[in-house]
């Protein structure tokens, strides 16, 4: 049956009414069933449909199949150990929706969100599993700017080893940079998104620079007789200044490109060879993951990463753990510590988030200042790492909301997180 | 320096000078480094130069970056082990080159099969392992017509279990081949390649209908203006009868994808699906595997196999141990034992390949018939497994050999594989 929800809160995106998270199930809807699949089942790149509510239902767990992109290799040792530790008294705990007050439980937040994979770790064990629709375990889903946070812990590692000067301006590392809007634009601004340069991330506009942005990297199809940027690093020189940096925060997907490009500069390796020598390798993950790339090679650094669910949780674990997880120290305690406690509120804060009040940004992730200290990766759509230092609890979610800002899906997660860390640590098994 | 090598060999293409292995190394030629990569140092889907020599020593190492894939899932368990044993008696085993009687080395032949990874297995213990150029041990390279061998496996596989009536015409299961040049062909002759379609290979000749097979599927770059069938299915469909079915052997690799379809439809999954669940998934893969794909979602079933190294040895390992590794029966022993008996020597003599007398092809693998039951998964430019059941060795083998044609790697590869067979046998260790 196709019901039909609502989108309730403040701070989201403009209410269509869309198909709920049962009757847009991608298997029961057989999106790419049969062979070859009929017309109105395929989903395709060129004509945007890959992208489009409801396919994005299979295509976010299946986005290699779109575009290329390139390996970051798990390696060839074993795979760690992540215990099994089940739980069945989550799905019951219950929250109070943001805004609505609604009373809600944990397992009606999986399908109000959208959810195609969660899993929860508590102290360093699996409690909490469940994949949804075309997604498994053994599958990848694209983690959108969720992949900020891996570019960010990248540089603020290469910062605390001295291979990069977060105090020098970004045409230090990138002299192409010099006579664009990053000019003067130093790596602290790129890491903290403080940047004034030009560019508007509002998925709601279709003239928002983000997809002049993505078009440039080949990540969304060009309409016919495309003359723009045909790459990454082409739009990265398109970009010009609009107000002062290092103000205020303000969320662009640009400055993490911007980043990788410094990460290349300053290391002479590709985005994906840095992820995987320094992390991916390390974490004893069960997969490869990927990342969509541009016609010239160039992983997205703003929302290109794709990996498998509980690699991804593997990676929460070695930020809980103060980057010390499989033996081995991964991220240096301090960039970790750095990171957990956050940067400015009162910047932040002109940046309007109603569901984040008291929030700020540092290093591409973004950190709750809550009683728990939790900090989160974040991407659209609702992919997330959720970290709880106080309950020791880690999540990683996938998930393919209708609505690409998480003011859409916030008012149902945040407050559900917090209420199951509160529960593990009232409850400890 | 670059020193230019000729083919010599009979049966080889015409002989054009091509940079030699040492020369072509794609990490000295400095392929896509750089941020973004210099024009002269880009390789490209668009412009062909991923499919040309020098270049092909970097793509196809790298063929996700070029094209879309489709993820063949290693699952979530453990790795198997491959015990290592090295051995440094090997690259000194000697062979005389077919054709000029010339005599080389193991470590010589290498070079001269622009090798980018080789690993020998003796008695399931790795005893030689060697990576060139951008190969990694976690790298996947493209196995080109190695593919068909995992292709002819499935369906030998499903033959065993009555899914698949061999006998049956290739349109009992795919009603939209019964008015083409598949309409009278049957399964076995698919599997046997003794089809009388109309369809060259001649990867020499640009009208060869190869290319028009690849250009369909999306797998080479299409013209502009391009009007032609716009999948693997459309181009299916445009096969015409020349000859009589089942009178000879003629190597045409749209049967495999005709294979495919039949397998697809027999199932009702995909490729990728049915080689995870019943190989790739029990094998205790290092690596997840990966298949390029058309628009429409469909696998290259007679060409688009990639895969890490040493799994493609474990999948030998699986044919050579009769089916049974890892602790499962993954491939039905008497599919196993129908494939090293062969097919008729005579119907392959037909081909008239100079470098394989007394070979013949059976579900899709290369039989050798010779005194040590050898048989191989071939793929052009130099892609192998082979397997030698006397010595208990299994040889996989990825390479980027300038001409794609077997006949010119085969003087310098068949040989050295059956000197080393003969040396493992004499000096067990």
């Amino acid at each position: 049956m196709a019901l039909l929800v609502t989108s309730l809160q403040a701070g989201a995106q403009t209410t269509p009414k869309f198909a709920d998270a049962q009757a847009s199930d991608p298997v029961t809807m057989g999106w790419m069933a049969g062979s070859p699949p009929p017309a109105d089942k395929l989903i395709q790149f060129a004509d945007g449909t890959f992208r489009k509510f409801p396919q994005i239902r299979w295509s976010f767990s299946n986005y290699r199949q779109f575009v290329p992109t390139s390996t970051v290799a798990r390696g060839t040792g074993p795979v760690s150990v992540l215990p099994m530790a089940a739980r069945q008294d989550i799905d019951g705990v219950s929250f109070q929706v943001l805004g609505t007050g609604e009373t809600m439980t944990w397992a009606q937040s999986l399908g109000a969100n959208y959810t195609d994979g969660i899993v929860v770790l508590h102290k360093g064990r699996i409690v909490y599993e469940r994949y949804f629709g075309v997604f498994k375990p053994q599958g990848q889903h694209i983690a959108m700017s969720v992949t900020k946070s891996f570019i960010g812990t990248l540089s603020a590692m290469l910062v605390a080893e001295g291979v990069i000067d977060e105090n020098a301006l970004t045409s230090k590392y990138v002299p192409e940079l010099k006579d664009t809007g990053f000019g003067d634009v130093t790596v602290r601004q790129l890491l903290d998104m403080t940047t004034g340069i030009k560019y508007s991330e509002n998925y709601a506009d279709p003239k928002a620079e983000i997809f002049d942005h993505t078009r440039a990297g080949g990540v969304t199809p060009r309409p016919p007789g495309y003359e723009g940027p045909k790459s990454f690093y082409e739009f990265l020189q398109t970009i010009k200044k609009e107000g002062a940096h290092g103000q205020a925060f303000a969320y662009k997907t640009v400055n993490a490109d911007a980043l990788g490009w410094v990460i290349r500069r300053a290391t002479g390796k590709s985005i994906g060879e840095n992820l995987q020598e320094r992390i991916w390798s390390k974490l004893g993950a069960e997969q490869d993951a990927y990342f969509t790339i541009d016609t010239v090679g160039t992983e997205f650094a703003g929302g290109g990463f794709n990996a498998g669910l509980r690699d991804m949780a593997r990676f929460g674990e070695v930020m809980r753990q103060g980057g010390n997880y499989n033996g081995q120290q991964i991220v240096p305690r301090k960039v970790v510590a750095d990171i957990r406690n956050g940067a400015g509120k009162a910047e932040f804060a002109k940046a309007g988030y109603k569901t984040l009040p008291g929030w700020s940004y540092r290093n591409m992730w973004w950190v709750s200042h809550n009683e728990h200290g939790a900090y989160s990766a974040r991407g659209v759509h609702g992919q997330a790492i959720y970290i709880d230092p106080k309950a020791e609890m880690v999540i990683a979610r996938f998930a393919s909301h209708p609505l690409a800002g998480n003011p859409n899906n916030d008012p149902t997660s945040l407050p559900a997180y917090h209420a199951l860390a509160k529960h593990l640590l009232a409850h400890p098994q």
